[in-house]
């Protein structure tokens, strides 16, 4: 993927966005303004964070804070004045903002006589090609959340079954809460943060993003997806596994079996040049075919209700998407191949890794195994 | 602090953004549409957030899908015909939006005749009163917070010197890593996620962004500040604490006891009516007076360099700052008051609690022992 040219701002608290660190390499804590041009790179931050952002960012980046803009007193805290001294320091008449710009900037801006353009697209299309240091990076993490698996997985494959088929370890009851407990605390022992761990059994699942509470019960398919964020390099990783404590259900197994043989299917496809949507529709298809209908009843959506993955990096959704839009695969995209079948009653099934995209087809960034009944 | 009044939109994804979580009840993970009117509250999510969004947001509030808007497939992905779609819907040719509003959803609007005007201030001013159960939560929160704090403290007193003066656990090296780590499992028994938490040792703490990294060492200022966000309710706990393994020297005791004289004289100040910027201002002439200076050398910012204090809620940082803005403390206020002193060579120290204002004062959210040398 080519680096968009021209001069481009990005405007923004550090949650809002992560291509500023990608470009500059430093994570602004506080509000932050960013331009990018075809010689050089502008970091604008606040005095008390010019020392460390000079340290941190990438070289040849020129790190300004407020006071280098001289700005008033009062102007100092507007990211609108920031942007306005930056292009006019500059000589700089037009600009180039990605689509989540703070429209207060942008306003103040097109007052003042900058021709200002939206862009429809990522202001960092190249992010979705990843360079070894990024793929090592999202390999650690990716291990991580392997790991935070298997604990997840030896603690329920170690639980007793009660009367009333719940879980228990010793005398307690096995929940969910106690299941993600479990998870964050491995992922923390490798530097990761966990959040939003879906640890759900039977109907919880099927609401895609339940995260799961209570007893978790024998017989029901429980569905765990842990996506770790690295807290040294902010990259993610992301995994999904299915299990079922005791012996499932024929129609649950099957369920199971049919998407694991649609990540397989899946992951076969995946290569330079095929279209994401291509591998969507192929899983679609494939559903469609086994019986396992995707619709809206009653308000309540079943079947494949999601995409088939999406581009793991600095975000834990970012580019290139795999679901219903065309979007070519290229070696050094990292992507999570995750179809699965959501029904009430009888439960949900996901299964996902993460994969590098390679020149000849695809690679784990780290394997997992896959079993369903424990 | 009063609402704001008028028909207030807000678009982005969910972290860009939690006052759609306060105002709606529904914290999305993906892209969303919300709209403020003084009759009734909108929400629009994807088709799969539909069914969840309907059960857990606020009694009263409308919840859309896309496909409810009966928009286009191609219209279906963007947030700009999803916003001018619910203002045709219902008649409306005029909205306000919050800053940080997408540009790109702003251009649209206006493009189509509808007249957006930017606020200045937050959408929902009225976040920084807090309601009891707002005030439970963050005391949730804070208490993670202390116990964090006191697994740390409890770590570094019991660490033995070694003849480079270096701290150890056993043989083992005791690191800013490793005590980072052990408050993160701490807080995760109480279902709260700690990120970029502080553990700085000496001149890692007069950074005041740097998180600290590498061994620990006896005789130096140990800045931690431990800021846990609840998994269950999204509140933000923040406490600081500075501590010394083994004697410090009097040149650190002074900076540590002008630190903790400064936090409680603005401790003392906090009641209602009072502004942010006096507390501020008082502080700044406390240090001034006992010779302390604030300013920058050879790029390098030293003494007191940040503010006094900040609102605590759904965001770490919200209104009310105490800073150098006026901002008039009322009841129900949740702010910390973290004064700090910081040198090249001599170190850090911060002290902050996080408190809530009351009719007549003041309370802790959460108490926590002060002490320097462990």
């Amino acid at each position: 993927m080519k680096e968009l040219t021209g001069i481009i701002m990005i405007a923004g608290s550090s949650p809002s966005t992560t291509n500023i660190r990608y470009l500059s390499n430093f994570p602004p804590p506080d509000p932050f303004l960013f331009m990018k041009t075809a010689e050089q790179n502008y970091l604008v931050v606040s005095s008390m964070e010019k020392g460390r952002a000079q340290k941190e960012s990438k070289p040849g980046t020129i790190v300004l804070s407020v006071k280098d803009l001289s700005l008033r007193q009062a102007s100092r805290r507007k990211q609108g004045a920031w942007a306005l001294a930056l292009l006019r320091k500059l000589k700089m008449t037009r600009v180039k903002v990605p689509a989540d710009f703070p429209a207060a900037v942008f306003q103040i801006l097109e007052k003042k006589g900058i021709k200002v353009t939206v862009l429809g697209k990522s202001p960092c299309p190249e992010r979705s090609v990843k360079s070894k240091e990024e793929i090592a990076c999202l390999r650690e993490s990716q291990r991580a959340a392997v790991a935070g698996m298997k604990k997840a997985i030896r603690l329920i494959a170690a639980a007793s079954i009660d009367s009333k088929m719940q879980l228990r370890i010793g005398k307690e009851l096995l929940t969910s809460e106690i299941v993600r407990r479990a998870v964050h605390a491995t992922l923390i022992e490798h530097d990761c943060i966990g959040m939003d761990t879906i640890i759900a059994g039977g109907d919880h699942a099927v609401d895609c993003h339940n995260k799961g509470h209570g007893p978790l019960y024998a017989g029901q398919a429980i569905v765990m997806d842990i996506f770790p964020r690295s807290e040294k390099h902010g990259y993610w990783g992301d995994i999904t596994r299915t299990v079922c404590r005791g012996p499932a259900s024929p129609e649950l197994k099957k369920l199971y079996n049919t998407v694991k043989a649609a990540q397989q299917g899946a992951l076969r496809m995946v290569k330079p040049g095929i279209s994401g949507d291509e591998i969507h529709k192929g899983i679609q298809a494939l559903f469609e075919k086994r019986g396992y209908k995707t619709g809206c009843t009653d308000g309540k959506n079943e079947g494949f209700t999601h995409g088939t993955g999406h581009g793991v990096g600095l975000n834990i959704h970012e580019l290139p998407g795999i679901g219903t839009v065309k979007n070519r695969l290229e070696p050094g995209n990292v992507v999570t191949i995750e179809p699965g079948l959501y029904y009430f009653g009888l439960g949900g099934v996901r299964i996902e890794d993460t994969v590098v995209v390679t020149e000849k087809g695809w690679k784990y960034l780290a394997p997992c195994e896959k079993t369903f009944e424990l």
